[in-house]
């Protein structure tokens, strides 16, 4: 494809994506389609003679129309409340649009200088604004289950030999369990207080039982923010030879706001730390921002240099592949960049107090129906409640809702709580009459 | 930004890269810039402000020109021949301008049917044109190391208890060995031959000598064209106890042309398969293709299912987060669909059938010249050579010919070869007479 053939076609994608955006709320939140649907609507085989950059475009932005949309679950939405978001942003889709038409791959600082050094400067200024201290250097992460996981073999490196044991709450999140069985490691499940956050004191009790069986506590993953409901763990200061890593994949981002910083008071003494400007940040996903006080053992953890990855300023510069689980790296930081200078501080903290005023507003709805009934402390923009009455009502009032195409929520199950709806605010698109009208169709 | 706000910044965004593609053989092919000299130019905190969709775009996209560019390390250059290419095209960049705009999470077959249903079609299409056969099902990794990593998981599900060890040869890529770490597993390496190919005695041997050990050997990654050479390990045979992955990340692509499908002779023995259409095949990264034969073991070994995951159609549908490391996903098979309904299986073949061309030519050149020496046979588009001398003058002339700008190569270091230069033709723009530079150059 010839640089004036893309110039034509790229014009037609972003008006086929600015058309889809104004469009957005005529389509059902939730894909209606069966499984199979789209499976069998494709060719079994691959083309034999490709289409060119001619009017065989025509027929590919058609298919679009015809074949994908309708197997679209919509997560930019308005009507998106099913998961904690995964905010796209113009600048952040001009980000993406801009590495791809790059085409580089950063493994090395040289093959990317930067890509490197823009992503240095930009979890700095991100550090700045969700409020972690300075002594904590970072690098973008595919997810939080990835970061996760680097913590947690960074962790075992620090460690060295032994019995190790890691230990998370009941209520944190399946990465955490899924990061243990990759590595092989031993997780041991903390019982939570009343509001779902760890029990400090229970995780105390259990590290001490464990070193008194011989066996070697490394590694705790607090969960700033809960999958389920929102649930705020305590950073709790912890013996020296264990790792505190802390995942704040969703809430991490309303720390740009300083009314919210108490959920990571303590966060000084953390080893690492996660929150995914993917979510709830307007950073198009992947973007999951990584931080560590202990780079030295991220590295030592994670570098395998064989001759072809030698280059002349090794030691002198940053190489990010020896900070993840892969060796090629998009040049990501530029829809980072994108984000963060579009909208300033002031916009991104705009857009988390407009989600969490929301939301606010939804939970008091709730509590003034007699027929429903709150699941768990609001503390963000995630709302847990359910309609008085059995698991299988429950059930159904989802279905129900979800089908209608207007609104798609999710559900979890809570101790002592039973299934529960959650309503997760946070597209950028939602605005109070879309809150409003999932209100009205979920009491209908 | 608003809908019209974005179709007018996008327009000037593809605009920049259809000029940036233009211009790519103006800027020299390995950056310039000293370590600090992006991060120096950068402000040290975030804007309070942000500049919102009006005149402030200006100025980022002066920016690109003004502090990324001279940062950028070229891959798409003409003169790129340091790595093994990460081919980028205008239908791949298409693609992942739709998969932003989209901004879908296609975790779960429910929250992206499309996404989950086109990429298992997408991996069909693509196993029938390398010709691997249809019992193998796939999906999109990020990159070959996580390939590598679970296979290596999946074969370690399935084994169960024991002193588990894997092999792969001496001259497999380092994410193998980087993937037994992560793993906590054992990774012995095997021997090669002259060629550079693993030996399959040696690893009978040592099966038998670790069998006779008491431990259990219960995985074999075997390298279809490694990093250093493209070496072509052969598929053995082996105990039905052992996974056999095969890492074709680099030369898996050359199998759309059948003359090239001898490499992978006995493939369907393999348990695992993996090759990376980003890297020879036109789709940016990040696109590896993974598939098994063994979808249980596989998702045994990552699926780890909390209620607030549970959906409708679970057991009848993929989700894919169950094959993967990550729980995210990016709509990626979109730019696979595009990338092969423009170029079509023809179009593909002559995209690797020209690169090899040219790596011939160039090697004919290398033989001809008593100056200079092959290192190793050339299999695809690698050409491994040094300047008949020391490591010390080869090390010399390769950070010339880099600093000139105008190409950019590579080196390893080969047994038996000392320093050597890998000269690695794939970039979709280079032709002929860019190759007929580099030599110049060499030899000047």
């Amino acid at each position: 494809m010839t640089p004036s053939e893309f110039r034509a076609l790229g014009h037609r994608v972003v008006d086929w994506i600015a058309d889809y955006q104004e469009r957005i709320e005529t389509f059902p939140v939730l894909s209606r389609n069966r499984p199979g649907d789209l499976l069998g609507a494709l060719p079994a085989s691959p083309p034999e003679k490709g289409v060119g950059a001619g009017g065989g475009w025509d027929a590919i932005l058609e298919d679009l129309d015809r074949l994908i949309l309708p197997g679209i679950t919509h997560w930019q939405a308005p009507g998106f409340f099913a998961y904690f978001p995964c905010n796209a942003s113009g600048p952040a889709i001009l980000g993406e649009l801009l590495s791809a038409g790059l085409g580089i791959q950063g493994m090395l600082w040289a093959t990317g200088p930067a890509a490197t050094e823009l992503e240095t400067r930009m979890l700095e200024w991100l550090a700045q604004l969700i409020g972690l201290p300075s002594a904590f250097e970072g690098c973008i992460q595919g997810t939080a289950s990835e970061s996760t996981l680097v913590a947690m073999l960074a962790a075992r490196h620090r460690a060295g030999e032994g019995d190790l044991v890691a230990y998370a709450s009941e209520q944190a999140h399946s990465s955490v369990q899924k990061a243990a069985n990759i590595a092989g490691i031993d997780l041991r499940l903390v019982p939570v207080r009343p509001d779902l956050s760890m029990d400090p004191a229970a995780l105390d009790a259990m590290i001490a039982e464990d070193r008194a069986r011989g066996r070697r506590p490394f590694f705790v993953c607090a969960t700033v923010g809960t999958t389920s409901s929102t649930a705020i763990d305590p950073l709790p200061p912890l013996p020296p030879d264990l790792w505190l890593h802390v995942d704040a994949a969703y809430a991490g981002a309303a720390c740009v706001c300083p009314e919210f910083r108490w959920m990571i008071e303590g966060v000084d003494r953390a080893d690492s730390f996660c929150m995914n400007p993917h979510k709830w940040l307007l950073t198009s996903f992947d973007c999951s921002a990584f931080w560590t006080r202990d780079k030295k053992s991220l590295t030592g953890a994670l570098s395998v240099t064989p001759e072809y990855l030698k280059t002349a300023h090794a030691g002198q510069v940053i190489d990010y592949r020896d900070w993840q689980i892969p060796l090629g790296r998009r040049f990501r930081a530029l829809k980072l960049w994108f984000v963060i200078r579009h909208y300033g501080a002031e916009g991104l903290r705009a857009h988390i107090r407009r989600h969490v005023e929301l939301a606010k507003r939804f939970e008091s709805w709730v509590r003034e129906d007699g027929r429903f009934e709150l699941c768990a402390e609001r503390t963000l923009a995630l709302v847990c409640f359910r309609r008085r009455g059995s698991d299988d009502e429950n059930k159904a009032l989802l279905e129900r809702v979800n089908a209608s195409g207007r609104a798609y929520l999710s559900h979890t199950v809570l101790p002592g709580k039973g299934y529960t709806l959650r309503m997760a605010i946070g597209a950028p698109a939602t605005e109070e009459r879309h809150v409003r009208a999932a209100w009205d169709l979920l009491r209908a």
